[in-house]
């Protein structure tokens, strides 16, 4: 094992054995960070073996019957577990997915302004860490002193995945939230965080004033602000005309925070704003996380029975 | 005199004198990249002395009366010349200015999209290099391993000179091409080359195919191809898929090409594409030649007088 | 003022007031991170005002009467502090000083070795981050994707303080160490953390495993450890062959830890070994707070009189 | 084919055919820049062949009888080649090769002072570029804003190879330098060039100023000179106190020059100076291009034959 991280392995960490795929892990639930090229079955595999998979990979994301979950923006969209159970002959098993790195930020950013003014069109230009690529991922001879105008599928993710992130399950389906949207991506030498440049237009006309309380005012309820890793503010505001910037605001709120700055008007749209989320944490694995905590909070990770048991389980989407 | 380009100082750069702002130089007209907080009356001064300015500095670039000058866009303009003499009262002596550094290269490749199609509307986001802001210019500590979404004053100039230098000459003043025109500029760890990510609405239905085809016979005609700093094909068109880069591609045509890449649907206007300019040369100094170089051929900048000469002298603009 | 730190200004230091160089502060003692342009007669003016000054920068560090202080390395050092006084004519106060930001790490890795070897030579070659220059310090035009080979008055300060640092105070003055001791210093393109690439020749023969011992085993005793800064293993030695990293090694023991590995043998000398030091804490802010821990754990910073109370006073050096 | 250099691929390149490894290609002489986990075995065969092998390789630097060869340094190593041919039954074949890229710069600077005052010890410690390791090579996670202190093999190249180059071939196999010699390599963020800091101890004893003057007139002799990559001065050497620098000074002398600076005292040996030579040019490919173009000239590259044509044609080296 090869560790990545800057401070030394945690001791409970060193110990861990690493397994292959088996399906007969003894656990009440699986996290996903696999590989696409082997994510797409295994979660199906994991998740008709009885176990809940929270999965940060991409291939589930967009299934009609899979929630891609912020636990702030669509906690909502766990109705659609029972209904993926049914469809798909789960039982205790199902899939739920966190979005891609550089749309969690984005959507958890636009939220507030969805909830107080709607949103009609969202022009999005992305500059992303190098740690967004993984290991050893981007080489240091293309990306030092350079910028990379180009990362492959990820323009295309940005442009459907806040659709059904902003969208409703409507009982049997995900419906799209109908948003114009543009997406440019780029890497930059940066080791982590990713901004993005955002105009918005609004469905309600707004004052910058407005704006700038609703992503400062933005709070969770109760029930998100007592999970271990979510914050009570998840979006930071920052008055500094220079904010946010990433090596310098990466770590809000422990890399959960979504940092939002630069609030101003757009000449094309409505508003102009600047925001920062933290890839590797509120992008991926603090949002598997996160989203793990939602789902044990709302009874989702209790009996686990594998399917040769089913027949003496209740399960759990009855 | 402390030399920051890489190459050494050249022998007939080495022995030259620096002197103040003296109206009494032996010369036929002035380069001008005087800071902006003398820039706007030195300039002036010049001028009424009989030198015709050309200007790098911000300073004249939205006056009513001075042409904003790239020569592949808009060498009409200076038609402006003469009525800018008759009102200032200035003799022999004008100012002819270049735009700001990252609207160069901007503008420079939507003219043949602009020839093609007519422009609505443009969203840019830059990413600018650090060579951009001078020397001493940015702090290391600022931008090492990390990117600055705000350039003082930098969006207002981006949103203001598209406007003047696709605009046209009615005879006695600049009119506005009307665009809508939305700028968010970023610092980014690059040592030259500004690199823009732009979405464009055109007036006129077009295919991409059609879009690269304009892009890619974009010519100038034999006038400008025969000045010593122009190219016949100012704009680089890359197939590439991830390119341009400002490391690998900033110094295409000498520093005076643009180089447009990526061109591909713009879910919310009508196409994306992403351009990058060397920011010192097509943006800065190789500007401010290429326009001296057309103001000689076309006879600007012969039969300088002083002003207590100036009885004696035919004034250019009759 | 300007905040430079990434995270936000805590409260506490918020509302502090920023006031000149005057010499009625009401405080037991000060620091001095004074500009060396000033610092000189500054601190000479506090502590002859009767204020203990705890210094970090140059001026004083090689008086023949002023400790220069790691207070693992020459805790015996501050029995000069009376004869300080008394030289001087100061009543409670004194200046005492820590070392240049690359030569704390260094005397603190060899610290170990001087102890249970001897040292006779040193070549040390530094690779200093851009956070030892300030702010704005070093240009982003100078440093990125390059590395600088000079930084002014290092190489002196790195050949001279570590003479002092282990040599011994006899009692009315410092006597040098005696070690060859050669440094080249460079810039690199790092934000914090000085890495140093040493060769040692020893006094004594010893074996590779011995000096992996030695550094492994060092530990301060129990009263440096009880100081709030202190760490009981100053020197954290790692045993991957590719560490220490400035980026991922820096933050060892809150930036007051000196990491050391690489331990292998010199065959011009007798062992080679890279060092880290984050230049910051260990070599600056840190470095002064552990010298004002010590001094008060020591009891020198009580009983602050000002000199027109000193006939009322006990001098602390009687 | 991927094309990894900024300017886009000549037309004589981009026509050109790869193939395996065939002992039947139709040319002169062969270059070699081979994997070393293939390069030991696949040179043999060609100079078995009848090929004349120049290889950047490092699998038979080393070898008693095959020439590591700095034409401006040991020209007179070619001797070897005859005794290569005979000790292995090659025919017209052979093998020579060119030093590491750190070793290139590091001998070719130290060559004039080996010639003028002869030389003791070497101490270096390098700072080596990225585009050293090829590509991909080195992860952008592990050097972006970071220095790794190690490089794999790097060490003991550089302690061994200089003791073959600045020693002598003595008819029947080379005799070392004698010389003590330490090194340290490290990895820094800067795309091409390696910077080296060095102190050395000199033979016989001289002033700074003779140094400075061995460096600044060395001159190569006319057959070299005549070469197409050579430079008549391959020792560029500066006055600035903080040059070289690698993005500044790599492309001197179209990248075949070694360029000197900062030389001063050394309180440990004699004198401290810090060398940069371009890792791609006068490192790798530039340097197996002067060693062929040296072969070239002195008629080592005529008269290939085939082992089964060899009963028929006279041998190189009788």
């Amino acid at each position: 094992m090869r560790w990545h991280l800057d401070a030394p392995i945690p001791e409970v960490a060193r110990n861990l054995v690493v397994k292959g795929l088996e399906l007969s892990l003894d656990c009440d639930f699986v996290f996903s960070a696999l590989d696409s090229s082997v994510a797409g079955s295994a979660e199906e595999d994991f998740a008709r073996a009885g176990y809940p998979v929270v999965s940060n990979s991409r291939n589930h994301r967009m299934d009609a019957d899979v929630p891609l979950l912020i636990p702030e923006v669509n906690a909502a969209h766990l109705d659609a577990i029972p209904w993926q159970q049914k469809n798909r002959g789960y039982h205790t098993g199902f899939i739920v997915t966190n979005p891609n790195c550089s749309t969690a930020g984005l959507v958890l950013v636009l939220k507030p302004l969805v909830d107080a003014f709607g949103l009609e069109k969202i022009f999005v230009v992305t500059l992303q860490a190098i740690s967004g690529a993984g290991y050893p991922g981007v080489a240091a001879m293309d990306i030092q002193g350079n910028v990379v105008p180009f990362i492959s599928g990820e323009e295309d993710k940005m442009e459907s995945e806040p659709q059904k992130l902003l969208g409703k399950w409507d009982g049997s389906r995900f419906v799209d939230a109908g948003i114009g949207l543009s997406a440019h991506c780029n890497r930059v030498p940066v080791v982590d965080g990713h901004l993005e440049c955002v105009s918005v237009g609004l469905k309600k006309i707004a004052s910058l004033d407005e704006v700038r309380e609703a992503l400062r005012n933005f709070e969770v309820d109760a029930e998100l602000a007592s999970l271990p890793s979510a914050l009570r503010n998840p979006v930071v505001f920052l008055n500094e005309e220079n904010r946010p910037q990433p090596r310098r605001d990466v770590h809000a709120g422990n890399g959960m925070a979504a940092v939002v700055g630069r609030v101003r008007e757009c000449p094309l749209l409505d508003v102009k704003l600047t925001l920062l989320a933290h890839n590797l944490v509120r992008g991926a694995a603090g949002a598997a996380l996160l989203n793990a905590e939602l789902l044990a909070a709302r009874g989702f990770l209790k009996h686990r029975v594998t399917p040769s048991e089913s027949h003496l389980a209740e399960p759990v989407w009855r």
